[in-house]
């Protein structure tokens, strides 16, 4: 068999099985985009003839890490709304209103950045005016799962005392649902499938009944996952209980959202029944551990919906409040949380970490034909680690292989030394190939600095 | 005034004052081992003729971080012991069994050069055989408060029934004391000042009352303090219980242990009325968030101590269990798991974690008159950091100030560029200058892999 390059005597850790399948001494040949073998590095050697060989000594090749649920059109107003309560209000929304989509999209390009450098190579990107942000990654050569933030809220909703009910116009909702659609007809599959497209209902209270059967109806449609905040607060509780008399979960199941199509984020004020109702469906969890824990102080309810069958992925959400996209702190986080929560340091091991940012995420996100393991006919969506840095040192296969805790509780993101996308580089070296790092730094410091300006005047 | 070197046009965080007050284009003068001036730029440049003037825009000089609560000698045996009960004898016992002196120098060694890439300048190490290891500090460069690890049990001690009593040898008790008093008599004071040692009962259970009492009057005769374990597990209060008919907080009162002298690690058993009994007595903690965390599953009481008016500082404790010696991880996980314990996002502010890593902790320590700020007529401990990096993206001044939340929230401790101690540079532009990273990694990974061997035998 032909392969374009094949790496060889590296750990590989494809992510398959239960534990992961670590090899000590193996291989993974890429062919265009595709992996075509893995193994150990004799009997891949055997069976392919690849025209360059790498040496990969020392090196550990594993998944791309997923980031699967995330709003980089934030990142330009990273740390300005810590410790405080009403987040969304008093912190966030200020820097929202004044953002034009010119720093949204210095922003995500920012936290594409930022992702990329600690391993992430899929974003599953949740904004409005998504298009603008969609030809950066493109041209970074990252991999996307968009939705198009759907509701049918007036701008200025965040001046809106906290127990008022939102003003739905639904001159917004079209305008914003037909957003979506635009964006699934224009880049759904695009860069040879790196981008996909998902509907993207903001939350069962931001928007009309109407609207959120339309959005539902179009996501049948184009048969792609509803990417959705459900149970994500207080106040969308409040909210469903003045509107229609009920909290979210039964609401979204009277409307017949729980099933395999939702990708549910959040579930913050899930009650245990809810939590379990929301598994049971087939319905996807996505758990934001860092973000949720500095704005809310909460630990959602992950352990009890896997517990109950559920599948869940992680996302670092946003980063004015988290504030880093980094999936290995999100990994520590989500393990460590659960055990305090749980009070068992036997609960939410390494390896179920690892699983939510890898094959476990691309299930979630509908994409686990395609990437989320190593495997052949699966895209080279690869990292290349180096093991020989100090937080991964040593590396142990007997009594305990110790890779896994330690990408999970150790690492830091900086161990990343390539990373590759459909079987391309994107960063070498740790160095991006198809962005200027230092220039989207000053360019975001610049118009942070303005944005800033005009929240003072 | 005269000075070797000054930066300036920096971002200068002297964690002075409440807040820390950060200047935006600041500068710190340095002559020898200590600070002579910081000050806004202007103001420094008028009053310093300096050798050597360093245009430090976009970089942020603040005091280097102290780790106050570290076994370095573990760190051989990263990533062994996770996800389990039982950690101490199940998961650590093994592999401290079959480790040697040079496996302890080793692991140290790298968990050293792990931490000053992180921006560590101080360790508060806590090992058996301290000596050997303080000869690499010094020539590493580094600074640490040393205690040497008395108690006074049998080195097979891992196989004891849990429930079984320690059985005391007094000989090996007054071993181990007498080398505590060797250390301190050979290396208090020792390079410039730079290895300081306290003396380390290893925790109340751990020692029997004699050798307890007597190690209280050592540290009493050379003014030090006592650095101990307290209440750092149900083994411990049951077997306070069963000697002594108390537990750890009451019986340590009663032999006068709580006062400003103690260094109190962990407390992570402590009632609420034995954490404001320790914290209104003057004694101190020190809080292991990422280590009791993952291998017990507790957020100890760190917020109800400092509500008590108790001086606290942070620590990485070991890396078999945590796996990570990185400050930065501590501050993060010390600030969102103290808001998920209280349920409340304005529990443990940022700057909060930020002072129990420098100011705070430089107190706890007793080293507050020489470092843990950056003023002038106090040792030259400093980092500078790379605010470009993404992680730290954008910086602002107004209307708020968003650098300490991202130091705590997002920082990974790569963005540290530079590394100072007493005036030198012992990091620069991430490479150690006493010490060589890929040899110490090397060794550690061959040590190991022996280590292993001669536990599966």
């Amino acid at each position: 068999m032909k392969a374009d390059i094949v790496w060889i005597h590296a750990y590989v850790l494809p992510m398959t099985g239960k534990y992961g399948d670590l090899t000590a001494d193996g291989a993974v040949a890429v062919k265009g985009e595709y992996i075509v073998k893995t193994g150990p590095t004799d009997e891949v050697m055997r069976e392919v003839q690849a025209e360059e060989v790498v040496d990969a000594s020392g090196m550990l090749l594993m998944p791309g890490l997923i980031d699967a649920h995330i709003h980089t059109s934030c990142a330009i107003a990273r740390g300005t709304a810590q410790d405080m309560d009403h987040w969304m209000q008093k912190g966030l929304w200020p820097w929202m209103q004044h953002m034009t989509l010119e720093d949204a999209r210095a922003g995500s390009e920012l936290n594409i950045i930022e992702g990329v450098k600690a391993g992430t190579t899929t974003f599953g990107d949740y904004n409005a005016d998504m298009d603008q942000l969609l030809s950066r990654y493109a041209s970074i050569g990252v991999r996307v799962a968009a939705a198009e933030m759907v509701n049918e809220i007036p701008k200025n909703i965040g001046d809106l005392p906290v127990e008022d009910m939102y003003p739905f116009d639904s001159s917004i909702g079209e305008k914003k649902l037909q957003a979506n659609i635009k964006l699934y007809e224009k880049w759904h599959g695009a860069e040879d499938g790196r981008i996909s497209v998902m509907f993207g209902p903001q939350g069962p209270d931001m928007l009309s009944l109407d609207l959120l059967r339309q959005t539902k109806r179009e996501a049948e449609r184009f048969n792609t996952k509803i990417h959705m905040h459900v149970c994500q607060g207080d106040r969308e509780i409040f909210q469903l209980e003045k509107r229609y008399g009920k909290r979210s979960i039964p609401f979204l199941e009277e409307e017949n959202f729980l099933n395999e199509r939702l990708v549910a984020v959040h579930l913050t004020e899930a009650t245990q029944q809810e939590t379990k109702k929301t598994a049971e469906s087939g319905a996807a969890m996505i758990n934001c551990s860092g973000s949720i824990g500095i704005i809310d102080g909460i630990v959602p309810p992950l352990e009890m919906f896997t517990q109950c069958g559920g599948r869940a992925a992680l996302g670092s959400d946003q980063v004015p409040g988290n504030n880093s996209s980094n999936m290995f702190n999100e990994m520590k986080f989500a393990a460590i949380l659960n055990k305090v929560k749980a009070k068992d340091p036997k609960v939410f091991p390494a390896i179920k970490a690892l699983r939510m940012a890898t094959i476990d995420a691309a299930a979630v996100l509908g994409l686990d034909q395609k990437i989320g393991s190593l495997e052949a006919g699966k895209k080279a969506d690869m990292l290349v680690i180096d093991t020989r840095k100090p937080a991964l040192t040593p590396v142990l296969m007997h009594p305990v292989e110790n890779i896994i805790a330690n990408l999970v509780y150790a690492a830091r993101g900086e161990e990343v030394r390539d990373v590759l996308v459909d079987g391309k580089y994107i960063m070498k070296n740790r160095e991006l190939l198809n962005v200027r790092e230092e220039n989207t730094v000053q360019e975001v410091q610049q118009r942070a600095e303005k944005l800033a300006e005009r929240i003072r005047t």
